[in-house]
């Protein structure tokens, strides 16, 4: 590794841009499920427009994480947490995708008179943000536990998602006419489910990075890299 | 870069065992689909109780980059192919989980009587699964004029799924006992076109990977590593 101060202000600077990724992404999945609640047509136009930050801020991201890679060679937890940089970075990416599509779904959803008070939408959008917002905040503090409570969250968000999509189901069997908003209402619902897996992702990369340990399928294997370097065996 | 000519038969492992996850992906996906349309309940629930080794084999493919970076701290083109490989390796692991939720969506579908032939919705399947296929030998060729061509197909399929959309909600509008299921058939379209966004994705990479240059976005930005690298700029 080259000089480490220089690594540790630009590891610094990456992690700082991530998180300002993470502000965006939630702010404009904020602003999807508000406009959706108030009908704000104008809202919903200014998030599915897109932000330039958001895309620019991909692409810096993902730069900054070669460059440190390609310069120096980090390993261990250093390269853990910069490789799953760029996967967090991808999830956040989609999370300001999945904000447009929410706007999107909204937009012909207020083509239609309310099928009904939005309660647990707003509600599952609210727990959706918080898992996302915990997930970073485990990610700057390397907080396993903290990790580990977003992944119990996504039960909850599921089970939310599903009580949605059945009352929806009962609204649009007794009236025709709710039938083609109360997809859109369903379609909404989805996507926010998707946004908690993307915040169960970013919390599983967060064990990762801290244990060495990939927990996807329930797996309780280290990584060879960690291997091979507590046990100092040679490079091939 | 330790020795070479090990570094050279490790990547080739990499890569086939990155292509044979992809050929997972796609069985386990055209199961999906074939069971559908066949009402092939042991099939779904085949597809549904998932598949060991597609998990350990995506755990394997992130070990082995992460093995090889560690170990040969690999630059410029070889750097983007391992990275590449670890965006890839998850979204054809996302591709898995949505050959998931289309059986799962088509179990809750046989429930019902059939809402009308399933012609379209096979074909977007057939369309997905050719996007994820050319877009893998786009990978192996590193062939930039067939990546691009994934690319376009993505309208395509977005058109299908649009056309699948609206067929059903007419359907849904003049006969209640279509509804449920019809809701079914929708979602099935969704995770399908889904599957076309992970091909884009990996087609995305393909680019990236020969180039250099990150085409998300309309970018046309070269990373800092390439930059670096040519300009002979010392690393800071």
């Amino acid at each position: 590794m080259k000089d480490p101060r220089h690594f540790a202000g630009q590891f610094e600077e990456l992690k700082e841009r991530l998180l300002r990724m993470g502000g965006l992404a939630e702010e404009r999945l904020r602003g999807a499920v508000r406009a959706l609640v108030s009908r704000d047509h104008a809202l919903l136009a200014e998030v599915i427009s897109g932000d330039a930050r958001i895309d620019a801020l991909q692409i810096e991201i993902d730069d900054r994480c070669f460059t440190l890679l390609a310069l120096y060679q980090p390993v261990a937890i250093d390269l853990r947490t910069i490789v799953s940089t760029l996967k967090i970075n991808a999830d956040l990416e989609r999370v300001g995708d999945l904000a447009v599509n929410i706007s999107e779904a909204a937009q012909r959803y207020l083509l239609h008179p309310p099928v009904k008070p939005l309660i647990d939408l707003p509600r599952m959008g609210e727990l959706a943000l918080q898992m996302l917002r915990k997930s970073l905040d485990a990610f700057v503090a390397r907080d396993v536990t903290a990790a580990k409570a977003v992944l119990s969250q996504d039960d909850w968000l599921d089970a939310l998602k599903d009580q949605i999509f059945r009352e929806l189901l009962t609204y649009m069997l007794s009236d025709s006419r709710t039938i083609a908003p109360g997809l859109e209402l369903i379609l909404i619902a989805r996507h926010l489910e998707r946004v908690g897996d993307h915040a169960t992702n970013i919390a599983e990369d967060v064990i990762f990075i801290v244990e060495g340990r990939d927990v996807r399928h329930g797996s309780s294997g280290n990584i060879a890299v960690e291997r091979r370097k507590s046990s100092n065996i040679a490079p091939v």
